[in-house]
This record gives structure tokens, sequence and C-alpha cells, in this order.
């Protein structure tokens, strides 16, 4: 079986998800397309790199993604930074024939996400985003159960992703909330999410009207660089410093194909924690997803007998795509970690079968498309073609 | 105890819903504000009249409306016709000093509300719009916990009214799917409530962006005027005829307050019966609710203690507003009827104390005016003022 | 349309309960099979007996029931008192040859039930009890796929009723903590109802295992005799009397059939109000239903193609037993009342059509005998008999 | 950071949920206890062996387990095999000096468990049983939360486990259906995880009342050894066998402190995948857990105040026991796998640390004592003490 050595830059949250995937995913997809070495992990101090290597289980350690890059022995950069440093590391990786998994959103602008994509496509590198959400075992059904027709032509999707980890306005400053490192706020980090299901189901979108929000103006100024998400204790006492990011985003979209939708981004969401929810209406049925419950899929078939009709609560397992290399019963549980896994496992199938991943730049420039123009139709308060 | 003798136009669903909470408003509201006494009631056939008069408890019947009007001993003319009747009769009852209570949506057009309201304020008598939901306990004390700043400062409001008893395109043409009967479709008949409900809880609606939609753009010619909602059978041989309304409705709204929000109201929800829902997200807390499960409010707490915060599930009774007079057990089970109860407790209070009631037909102005504004920004595709 | 003179034996929440139904049950189910007339209501004072009759719209009062039983106009009788007059009152409504609506349990003991039914079987007049539960349309739903062999031969049940409205200590001591006027208590007030719906669906109980527990001992002594309920505000100051029956029940059961189940009764389940759920499993399916969410069903296929398996969560409407009489769409909102208007429709209907009602005193005096078990069981720590 | 050399026996689902667990346990918990290291694994045969090493990452195989036992180089056996096995393989491993970690239940018999237990005292090793369940986040939080006395005193526990993978008859006779292999079938394969549940949250059991029932009665032969739970397409042309272990056991506790539950398990619960509930009522609140939707935590707080009292949500996160390990935002997903780098993490902690784990053999041994208590009361039709 192939072995694929991995070169990981960056050293937080997405490290130990993606590292958990790559010592996981042969165990459950077996035979496995190959086998992911944990070659080199980088991050910015020794210290760092070096406990981050004895942590996730790499063989060596870098502080200078460059290295990796130039390393011969080296198949994959994966690509688990800040956005800020996705384009020029991707470029590299490409220019150096590599192929690349990199976190999402692609980018901090379409500009980026352009030079990416057109590297990408120069080198014939495999290329990936860590969308990673669609790779939950419902959403995927949710994909069969539409191409197979059995909810019929689909009149609208409505989709949300609302989270609470920062709407305490004690949660500091980290690069999340910073334009120059992000690109955006809600809408890169969680919105994009959502896009990416609503095209992954639906289809490309057309046009948008939208509106962003900022609500908390400033959080404190926090010390060391992780971004450490909803563990950090919240205080009050630092200096502050402004957030130049939107902490809430909502739009409606016009697909090519004619259905409509909106979707709701929110950073403010009290009592909501991961709320990745979509609901589409077609015309022989409905298909409802929350991802806080997320070994289930609700579907209803209009076509059930008059008086048997109600959402069925289907709970993923061996009898639904990826169902057999998961676990043996539904309900055992599907976490974060399954979605990394089967994430792993497409990424890694695409380079060995010698296809195109997905979602891959094109749809992360795509997706930059389209949260360029919610932006500037929240700018100018109107309609606005993403020019897909 | 006061009586109040009430004269009722209709003999359909609504004209059913307003008997039972005559009959029962004082065995729940005890001691009553007054007692409605079921004098009169009319329809357009002798037969059906006698047979409502029958059926629904009422001493007397008729096939003349304004007879009802015309007659001293009335107090009260509830109008539980189709919309197109609604400013006619309004606006006579007004003339003749009667209190009105009247279905929802309060008129076809702009310009009828306008009449409507212009003619009541005139007379000074009490006047009421059926919007029942907003009665359901859990939204009560939704709206308490709000007025009391348990959830802070308003940020977003996301509402939707989904139906499906209409996706099936044989069900036949009522009048709701008429524009010269019902005005709007979706917009009119459920959206409405949607407004209502935002309106009560959040405040004047400033700008809405929307789009309008028909998916179904014919139906089975109806067999009789009787609108059956749900019962019909479906058929697909007769005669069809055009729907000229919409039968889905999505749109952004700007608050006067600066809140934002999003609503959805539609007939092709499948798997959705009647899905009225909101979210409400404050700087301080949250707030869900779901028609479909009216004994619960969903709220949730930001100032819980950290390892504690959750939604907290509040099943309304006793401790809750109207919680007295309605069960003695939360989950009793409140019912459509225990809404239409409190609102004619609301209403009989209010002219006995001899002041507004609410919603009132200015709040089904402003409402009409929010509607045309949806309707104006869906064909001119941008964000429209209401003028409220 | 055939008129029936009923006179109403109490005045309490039971009272108000069965006087919505008689208004109601000709507005929901019409052409009805009979109409109820509120004649007479009989409260132990004369001013709460003219109260009542004002608040209920009864056009008689009385504060002696004997009169009610000797008025040859009346024709039914309603016993809505506490469990102690019971046996009393429905005797003589027999002889008396008045048809008979009865509030559960039927009575005290074994003995007082097999005396009325001795009476009401001599005297051959319809004789019904009001375990309203079971007309909750999803519970009919439930007992028609079952009839339909939609879930195979039934293997268990188990069933609850929970409930926390008597949790706190300082909820004063009404009847129902009284086994002189109570007989039992939670094993009587809320378990009968569980028995009522495993007979209805599942069949017979031959033999029981159970447990009574009493966790709350005393109570405080209550001023005057109405039975609030959760109404009541607790206090800790007043002067403490001895509960003497249960306040949590649970046993095993085995039903004739060959089925086996569980049955849990609580009054001290913090959280639960009137949680009255049960699940069944079938060989072919299986069967969920919670009172709280009382508008759905939940039923699962087990002959659903392999990917498409899930409880399927169905909102009863028009589509199911008693849909059209009541709303028009599913999830309009089923409540407490509609149970109670379901319920009168049956007895009215059993009168007109000179029928067995059900439950009857028969059903009545079974649930009393397997409740004589469960409380030997209890005793003697083992499994016993029910002689059903 | 010390390394434990792991030697895992077995080479089937539970192997891969420990390997995983040992991959990932550092990433986690970091600084980690000490470092697990897939030293050896072995299976049956030369080539399941060899591929399981190279699928769960280990460095060597073996067809021999005695030989694992006798590399001085082995920290830890781990036992991931059948029942029938483990007595003998713990037993050797103990008298080797060896850490042992084994899946549950302990063994097929009380004796069996007698032995092993009585061998682990002897020796010192630290011992543990992979009742994983107890280790999902939420479970462990209502630990806390009893701990703390927020529900106060406990009164009673009522706990599910319902599965229906093996509900159809055509799924194959697995181990998991012959008592000379398992012991006992739902009892002890599922049921004994509720009772570990029960005894972690409530303490210990005192006597007991059941049924045990088998509704399948004879299944296909199954052509290989390997159990493949619910991944199996049924069939149902081959040669049938008998099941004689339970497929369903019902009963009741008592507890030594006074609390009293049921618990029912079953195989043959249509719609159930890996039902694991429990509510626990105390006379301060309630508890409320189901697997399925694991990231949640359903508590009610009777001391809330009075018009906001309701069952919270809490879906567990970085404010829960074990949470800034895990993941950094709630609903981010908690699956089996992290059930099971928690359990890996304890287990590696008491090695670590010199002290007990728990679950350990005495546990099992007490949790074989229930039941055979429960055996014994099924046949006897009576309650018996457990001995505990």
């Amino acid at each position: 079986m192939k072995k694929y050595n991995v070169g990981l830059i960056g050293a937080g949250f997405m490290a130990k998800a993606h590292s958990i995937a790559y010592a996981a995913m042969p165990m459950f997809f077996w035979p496995a397309p190959g086998i992911p070495v944990k070659k080199i992990i980088c991050d910015l101090t020794e210290e760092g790199a070096k406990d981050a290597a004895a942590r996730f289980g790499f063989e060596n350690y870098t502080t200078k993604w460059q290295e990796i890059i130039n390393d011969p022995d080296i198949d994959i950069i994966d690509i688990a930074t800040p956005n800020d440093s996705h384009a020029e590391i991707a470029i590299a990786a490409a220019e150096a024939g590599k192929h690349i998994f990199c976190e999402k959103p692609i980018a901090r602008t379409k500009l980026e996400a352009e030079a990416m994509l057109k590297a990408a496509k120069l080198s014939g590198v495999v290329n990936m985003l860590a969308f990673n959400y669609r790779r939950t075992p419902a959403i995927t059904l949710a994909k069969k159960f539409i191409d197979e027709g059995a909810i019929g032509n689909i009149l609208t999707f409505r989709g949300t992703y609302l989270q609470d980890w920062s709407a305490d306005p004690n949660v500091p400053l980290s690069w999340r909330f910073q334009k120059s490192i992000a690109g955006t706020g809600a809408l890169g980090d969680i919105g994009t999410h959502v896009i990416d299901i609503a095209r992954y189901l639906v289809g490309d979108i057309d046009e948008v009207c939208g509106l962003l929000n900022t609500y908390i103006h400033e959080r404190s100024v926090q010390n060391g660089s992780l971004d450490k998400l909803g563990t950090v204790k919240s205080t009050s006492e630092t200096e502050k410093a402004l957030v130049d990011v939107d902490d809430e985003v909502s739009f409606m979209v016009k697909f090519k194909n004619g259905s409509t939708g909106s979707i709701e981004a929110t950073r403010n969401g009290w009592g909501r924690n991961n709320y990745i929810t979509f609901e589409i209406h077609g015309d022989k049925g409905s298909i409802f997803f929350n991802y806080e419950r997320r070994d289930e899929l609700q579907v209803y078939f209009a076509d059930d007998s008059y008086d048997r009709r109600g959402f069925r609560t289907i709970y993923t397992g061996p009898a639904h795509p990826n169902g057999e290399a998961l676990w043996p019963i539904p309900a055992l549980g599907i976490g974060y970690t399954e979605t990394k896994i089967v994430e792993c496992y497409d990424f890694i199938k695409a380079i060995k079968d010698g296809e195109e991943a997905t979602p891959n730049f094109n749809d992360g420039y795509n997706i930059e498309l389209i949260c360029d123009a919610i932006i500037k139709s929240s700018k100018e308060q109107k309609w606005v073609k993403t020019g897909c």
C-alpha cells in the first residue's frame, strides 16, 4: 500500500484534527487508498514545533515551512494556519508539485484565491479545501437523496451557522477577529461552510443580497498567538483593540437553477454552539439537518401514504454512504473526528486515483466570489451578481 | 356580569374557532370581563346559516350581514369571512358603533386597510385583528422575558411560517389562491402572522428586502365555496384555473430599533404543517419557539453559570401569563382553542375597560404597509422603506 | 337532532373540561350524534353552585346531587367529583336509568368498582370513564396502526406518567393525597391512565410485579376544599398532616397475549409536567408517543427500505382518526380540550347508537383489579396475578 | 514522557476503537500521562494479524496471544476478544504483571469474573473494563452534578439500552448469540453498560427483579468468525442454528441507598440504534440523557425561579469535565471515538499515578453478581438479592 508523506504546517486546533485523521483513516477505510505518514510538522517556535511533533505523532519538526516545501520526500502539504498565509504557502507548494490540503476559507480575498487556483491548475497537483462538514455522513446522505430525486426539484434552501463561543465581549481578540489575518469574520469563518453545503446540495449561486453586522466592536488583546476558541476564560481587564470584521451575516441567494435560499451565520447566537442547519424544500419532499445532532438526517417523502407521512429521523450508519467504513451500528457516534477521517480518505483517494478532489481551489475561489458579492451587497444595499 | 351580544359573519373554519372561544372564555377566565352571547350568525345561504346556528350554538341566523349591523341589540361584529369583504363589513360596523373583531389579514390592500382604520378611529369602537398565534402562552411568555430584559438587547429575529397542506398541486383553488379575494397568498395568509409576532416582540419594521415566488401556477377549480384547507382530498381530474398569488415569500427586515431579521413563509414546505417558529438573539440570551410544539418555550440565559448554560425548555402553565386561567398543570395541553380563548378574553376585556385592543386596525394597517413594501421590493429587487 | 340533558356533579377543574366539551362537541363533530344541553350543575355550596352555573353555562344549579338524579328530564349524569363519591352517585344514577359519564379512576376500591359495574349492568345504561388521554388523536392513530399490523406482533410496552406539580413538599394536602378520599395516590390518579392506554393498545394484563413508594410523607393542610393542582402557591408555614398514599409506583406487567411491559408513574419527576409516554416494540416496527408533544406520533416501519428507515414523526390531522372533525391542518393544535371533545362525541354516539361505550365500568373494574394486584405485589414483593 | 507498550489481542471492531484511542489520546490530553505505543497485535490467522497490524498501525503481529503475555517489553495487555477468552487471557496477563484493559462484560460467568478479580488483586496490576459509555462527557457531567448535590437525593433511576441491528431474524448468528461464547445475550452485551452507569451515578445495587426473553430463537449460521454487527446484509437462505441467549431483559432494582429503578435492554427495539438513556429523579431536580444525542445533557434544577424552570439542554464542551482536552467548542462533535480517547486517558493516568482504574475487575465482578441475580430472578419469578 502506497505511503504518502505529509508535512503539516500549523500546530493548533486544526493540526490536532488533521493528525487524528491521518492516524485513523486506514483503520476505518481498509484497504486504504494509501497510508498517510505524519512526517514533519511546522510551528512558529522551536519549542512549539517540537512539542507538536511529540503530541501529534510526527517524525520531525521545523519552524520553517519552506523547508517542508523543499523536501523532496514530502508528498502532501497540509496548510492548517490562519488565513493570511494560505496563499503564499499554497502557491509555493503547488510550484513544488506537492498535493495540497488547505484549511478553509481558501484565503482572505478573491485575489489571493485566484492566484492559488491559478498555481494549482498550472502544476496539476491535487488540491482540496477542508470544508469538512459536508463530509458528515448525514449530509452525504442528503446529497444522495437529492441526486436520486427523492425530494424532487429543489425549491428553497435555508441554512444557518450559529455560534456563541465569542458572544461574550470578553472573549479575546484572536486572529479570527482581525481583517488583516482573517479577511472576514463570521462570513469567512463559518458562513463559508454553509455556502459550501449549499453549493454541494443545490448548485451554483448566481446572485446574493445580504447584510453584514458587527455587534461587538472591541475585544481584549490576547496574550500569545494561539487561537483558543471557546476554551479561553473571558476577562474584562486587559487592553482592548478593535474588531474590524463582521460577527453576523444574513443573506438571500438565487441559485443558477432557479432555486432560492437564505443563509445566516452569526457569532452572537447565545445557546447555539455549532448550529449548522439546513432545510431544503423540494417539490416531492423535504430534508432537514442540524449538525448539533449530526447522527440524524430528517427526510420527508411526499409520496408516502396519506396517513403515514412524516419526517423520518434517519440515523446514519452502515446502510448509508461511507457507513461500512465508519461504525457498525448507527448512533454509535459520529463526531468531529469522523468528518475529518472521511475527508482524509477522499483526499488520499483523489491522489491515488489521479482525480480532482472536491471541494477544491476552484470551489474555494467561487465561494470567495460569493463572499465578495455579499460584502458588496451589504454596502450597496442591493442584489449583486456573484460572477460565478 | 355584563353580556355582549355577538353577531358572527361567516360559517367556516374560523366561525368554529371563534364560537368555541365565546363559549369557553368565561369557563377559563372567571370572573369574566363579560359574557359573550352567541346571538346571530350569517352565512351565504339560508340552509348554511341555519345549520351553522345549530352547530355553533347561535340563537338566530341570517343570510344578510347588513341585518346584523343594523340590529341595535348587537354589541360585537365578528368578521370571519374571506379577505375581500373585511373592509365593507368593518366600515359598516364601525359606522354603526359596533365593536369589531376581524380575521386577519386586515384586508386585501393598503387602501382597504386605511379606510377601515379611518372608520374605526372615527367611531371609536374597539377593534381587534385575529392574529391569534401571539396569544400562545409561550409567545406571551417570550414577550414577558424580553420586556424584563432577560435576553438583553435584541440583535436578530428569524421567523418562519411553513406549511404543506397545499404543497400538492392537486389541492383545489380555494379563495386563498385568488388575488381578487385574498389580496396576496402566503404573504398575507401566513406571513402576516410572523410579521405580527415580530412587531409584538421586537418592534416596528423600517425596511424590507424580499422575494415572492409562485411555484404552483394552476389548481383545480373547486366545487362549492368552502375553504377546506387540508381536509380536501386532492384530485387531478377537474378543470384548472390560474393561481395568481404567491405561495412562497422570503424577506430580510430592518427594525427601527436597529435589530435585523429574516422571515420566510411558504405553502410548499413538505413536512411542515403549521411551522411557526422564531429565534431571537439578544446580547444576554436567546429565545426559540416552534408552534408545532407550542406548550414549550426555549430560553437561554447567558448569565447562567458557566457549566450550567443551556436552552431551558419551559412548559407554559400556571406560572406564566394567563396560566392560572388556562389549565392547572403545564403540558396538559395548549391547542388552537386556547389561543382563541385568550384572544377572546383580551378583546372582551378591552371593551369592558374601554381601552384599545391589540393587535388592532392600526397594527393591521402597518402590516399592510410592510406587505406592500415586500411586494415592491421583490419587483424592484432592492430594499424598500415600509413607511411605517 | 336529539338533545341530551346533562346534570354535572362537581364544579372544579374537571367540570370546566367537561363543560367545554359539551359546548364544543357539535361544533367539531357535525352533524352531531346529539346535542348535549348543560341543564344543571351541582356544587357543595349555594354560592359555589350558582357561580359554577354562570361560569360553565348551565341553566340551573343545585347543592343536592340527588335532585339531579331524581329529575326525569335529565338524561346524563356526569360525575366530576373526588373518588370517594363516585360509587354512591353512579349507583344511584344507574338505578335511576341515567347514562353515566364518570371521572377516573372508577372508584377508591375494587369493591366499590364491582358494585358500580353491577348496578350499571343491571340497569343497562351507557357508562363511560373519563380516561381521556386515549382520545388523543395520536394515540388513536397508534391503535389504528397496531390493528392494521403495521408494527407486527407486539413484544413490549413501556409507559410512563411523570409529573412534578406536587414534587415540592410545600404543595398542600388536597384530597389527592388522602387515602380515604382518593383510594390511592399516583397509582390511581395517573398510573391508571397508562394502564388504560396499555390495555387499549396491547390487551389484558395477567400478572404484575411492582413497587409503591411515598417520598413526601406530610403536607400542609389546605384551606378550602378545592383541588388546585399546580396552581397553588406553595407554603411551608401551615399545619402539616400525613400523606397516606403512594407518590411513585413502578411495575412490570405480563399481558395475556405474551407481551411484557413496564410502567412508571410518579409525582416526583421534576421537570416532567404531564409526561405520558409509551414505546411499543413490535416485530415489524415501533411506536413512540409523548403527550407533552401530543400532536405527534413517532412510528418506525421495519419494512421501509434499508437506507430510508427512521422513526416518522407524524403530525395528526385530517388524514387520521377523527381528523376531519378536529382542525383542518395538522399541528394547528391539539390541546386538552380536544381530547375531551372526542371523548364527549364517543359517549353521546354510544348513547345514540345504543352501544357500549369504552372505556366503561367493566374496564374500570379491571383496572382496579390490576391496581389491587400491584399493591399486593409491592407488599409481598413478588409477582401477583391480576385476576382479570 | 513515558511510553507504554501495548499488546492488543483481537482485531475486530473493538481493535479499531482501541487503536484510534491509543493514537489520539496524547493529541487530546497534552501533556499526556504517557504515550501508548502500538507494539503488537494478535489475530487468529497469520493473514488477519498481518493485515490488522498494517491497518491499525502496530509494529508487529502474532497469532499467539501467549507470546504477547510473555514479552517483557509489553506493559499493557488489551483484551478485545469475545467474552469466552477474557478470563484465560486476563489471568495470564495478571500473572505476568501486565496492566490489563479488558472489553466488557468482564467474562461469561460469575466464576470467571471471580478468578480474574483474584488474579488481578494478587498481582496488583492496574485493571480496567471498557464500559466506555460512562466516559461520554455528558455522563461525566451528570456525575459531577449529582456529586455536587445539584439534583438532591436520588429517588429513582430509569435506564434503557435499546438496539435494533439484530431485530431482523435474518441477521446471522455471531458469537453474541451463543451462550458458550458470550455468556448471556442482551443482558451482558448491552444491559451491563446501563448497570455500569447506574452504579456510577447512583450506587450499589442490592436487589433485583427481572424478566429475560428470547424472541428470535434461531439465526443463520455465519460464514467466518467476524462479528459484523449492523454491517451484515441479512439473508434468509442459509442453515439455521439455535440462539441460546436472551435478546430482551427488563428489571427493577433497589439500590443500597434506598433509591429504586428500572432498566430495560433489548435487541428488538426497531428504530432504536444505540439508545442508551437514563432519567434520574432527585428531590431537587432531574437529569436525562440519551446517547443518540450524546453531546447533550438535560438537567432540571428545582430551585430555578418559578417561571424560568425547564430542562436545560447543556451541550458539553470546554466548560465541562475533560472539556478542554476534547474540542474547543461544544457540539463540534462527540463521537464514539471520544469516549474511547477519554477511557484511554483515564487508564494510562491510573497506571502512571499508580492508582486504581475504574470501572475495574471488582466493578465487573459486581456487575456479574447483578446479572446472575437477574437471571435467577427471571427463573424464580421473584426479587433476588445480588450479594454485592
